[in-house]
């Protein structure tokens, strides 16, 4: 029996996709930068399917790549080019187990879309505050093998930080049920921490236990208009503080990304008068109504007072809130109208961002002239989306093949600062080599320990993350 | 040259104890629950000699016990009876390198007195939240190998929430650095959470980056009389919610525990007119001032009126508050003045805290007439301290004597409700058969691996959390 055919004996027939067009959909993600191959794209509809499926695999020694949404910026749910593996979709595990307001718990199966479960959790009358831009389609389990970050991190933390309990199909097959609801549970190591962000190299999370939180009833937000660059740091400190520790965004806005979203994006407004150089947008919101707005609005009084800011707008309707938001979720899609962009998806200290942006960006300016830069995100949790946008005028294929040149400047002064060449996105496949370059010899040796103890034969999502040494997976 | 030689070249011989005098306090903990004997202690003063300690004692192959405040409720610091360990003290690691109030960070040596840490948080305008009863004692590097829990794990995590980054020497010598100030890092597997709660059997923790909060500026306290148990449930969600998520505490209080506590500690004062079976301390915290005593009123009297609260005591002063404290950190004091205790650290859902104490009580009242159970702790994190109080006139000894038995009842309830037998204290030496009993055979295997990946000699304190097996640390 082919393997195809003793898997379709565990999932029927029609859960396992073989002919090309069908297949073509799991082997490259939507921006078509990574391209793979598999034997096929297995569809289990259970847990136990999945260990079923895991095991033949395994006994057959055939690699295996865990696929959520396929939505992941770094290609790790993309199978390799070999076209050796099979690929285990969770889009069939999509039960929602329970939610218990009580005990602010969402336990869901891997499978389920991001904005199902932030619906789930909305109509018991309380939020899971994962959010970010792939909601619509990403599913959770890939979020926690990436360790999903987005815009509320600030307040709630990482995907790991919201995970209580996981289920795991581990690469023999055997399942690990981790699924608790415990807010403290001191028996051992922690496993879980083990598999949220290994990408599916360690095994196969099938469901998981999320944190809810009361959902918030008062959100106060500006858009603030910095004397500098250095000023968003002890602004963002002073709101912290004013706001009982409920600012849930902190993004920073360089005046080209603004333009950039002027220039390509419907429905992006300056909303000043005089063109500022930094902006930041932030926001403030708790499930504790009133005060909120006047918080915010003394901290800003004392800031214009101070010289931190040089102007600012509070929104004061949803829908100038709303525009506040889109300038800034317009400068992926302007960038990209703009020519061709290299990223970098970079965190320091949140103290250093204006020193690793200053120094980024003359290192950038002075290796390609004319190369536009336009950092933005998440200054709150030190996370900087550093994109570079081509020269006016070159060309995007010869702009575009400098990509490592210009990662290698970027991601040098970022380590030498002590920062990560990867805040939010992962390793996947495209920072293999650059995690390689950069992790000491000690993380990666630990690292590597990790992944032979749980998955000796290297049969888990094989070259995402690490790449096999010899003779060691 | 002997190993303790080997030592005193690295540290200095001042630093080596060997004398049964001075080996003394480093061999039992202060309540005499465990005792252990070793060759001797070393007192490195900086990260390189922990190193070259830990070297010189894996070229030797003897094993290492790391200690810090010498204060854990399981003995996970306390050397094993056979005398062949080497105790590697932190106390001598006491350097704070950094606190920073616009990261919100503090960096530290291992051996930092928690109440040092509070203090020099404080003194930045900033809060470390970590508190529990031996801070004026215990140690940061010990804090994060239990994982230590506490009275504000409710709104800002147990210390594994709390740490950014960490030091840490291997078990052959080899330092890894991942003192990383960073919200964001997705660079491969989490190595930090394998340190956090293993109690030093995969290494030791040399120093940390904490995260620091806004400092608190308003505080409200109740102390509520319950309606029944149940009552406490809906209470607390919806205080949460209603206070934008800063309830930070909400500990349980058994009448009983209530009763010990006027019986054999000064200070403690009942506040209600009528006696209550089931009491809730309610406290709510934030550093944005202004109506956080309203939310609670509010919350108060709703409860009135929906019959889930029977009476309540709002704080009017800190002494008013921290005489409802008194009542709660006086318990288990009281009950070591009453007689024997028999001790549980048990966590379920917090939606089913009350089924369990409900449950348990039943239980251990029908193995053990007259037994009295005190119930009390961390409602808010699902975290009872189930703890069983000597029948009236029993012999303390023979009551004693019954500690596995009831552990054995308690815990088969609590783990059959998918439950922790270890909330917050840890393994140790107490719980590690509870350990073997419990956990199933993929937790076992899969803790076993994690040890043999960082540990393959079995050095760094074994015999904690897990047993060696045959052929295996």
């Amino acid at each position: 029996m082919s393997i195809l055919d003793s898997l379709a004996a565990i999932v029927g027939p029609g859960n396992v996709i073989a002919d090309p067009a069908g297949l073509a959909p799991y082997l490259a993600e939507e921006r078509g930068l990574y391209r793979g191959a598999a034997r096929g794209v297995v569809r289990p509809g259970s847990t136990a399917e999945v260990s079923e499926v895991v095991k033949v695999c395994a006994d057959a020694g055939i690699p295996m790549v865990p696929q959520g949404g396929n939505t992941g910026l770094c290609g790790g749910g993309v199978p390799s080019e070999d076209g050796g593996s099979v690929v285990i979709s969770s889009e069939r595990l999509t039960r929602i187990r329970a939610v218990d307001p009580v005990d602010f718990t969402l336990t869901a199966e891997a499978g389920c879309v991001l904005a199902t479960l932030q619906q789930a959790a909305a109509a018991a009358d309380c939020l899971f505050p994962l959010s970010l831009g792939a909601e619509g389609s990403c599913r959770i389990g890939g979020n926690i093998s990436t360790n999903a970050g987005g815009t509320n991190v600030l307040r709630y933390g990482n995907t790991r930080d919201l995970v209580l309990g996981l289920e795991v199909v581990l690469s023999d097959g055997s399942v690990w049920n981790g699924l608790k609801r415990l807010r403290k549970d001191n028996t051992g190591y922690a496993l879980q921490h083990l598999f949220i962000g290994a990408e599916g190299t360690l095994g196969v999370v099938t469901a998981c236990v999320l944190k809810l939180f009361p959902r918030p009833r008062e959100t106060a937000t500006a858009l603030v208009a910095l004397s500098d660059l250095e000023a968003a740091l002890p602004l963002f400190a002073r709101a912290r503080a004013a706001s009982g520790d409920s600012v849930t965004a902190c993004e920073l806005i360089p005046r080209l990304g603004l333009e950039l979203g002027l220039r390509h994006v419907p429905g992006v407004r300056d909303p000043f008068a005089a063109p500022h150089p930094w902006m930041l947008l932030l926001e403030l919101s708790s499930s504790r109504p009133g005060g909120l707005r006047q918080a915010l609005e003394d901290v800003l009084g004392d800031a214009f007072a101070d010289g931190l800011a040089a102007d600012a707008v509070l929104a004061e309707s949803e829908s100038q809130r709303a525009g506040f938001w889109r300038i800034r979720e317009a400068i992926p899609e302007a960038q990209k109208k703009e020519g061709g962009s290299i990223k970098h998806d970079v965190a320091v200290a949140t103290s250093r961002v204006p020193e690793m942006i200053r120094r980024c960006t003359s290192a950038v300016e002075a290796a390609m002239p004319g190369v536009r830069v336009v950092p933005f995100g998440h200054l709150g949790d030190g996370n900087t989306h550093f994109n570079l946008t081509q020269p006016i005028g070159a060309d995007k294929t010869a702009f575009l093949a400098r990509w490592a040149e210009m990662n290698r400047i970027v991601h040098d002064i970022v380590v030498e600062m002590e920062g990560s060449i990867s805040a939010e996105h992962g390793i996947g496949r495209l920072k293999v080599d650059e995690l390689a370059h950069y992790k000491p010899g000690v993380d990666l040796e630990l690292m590597r320990r990790v992944k032979e103890a749980l998955d000796p034969r290297g049969l888990m999502n094989p070259g995402k993350i690490l790449r096999p040494g010899p003779g060691r997976p």
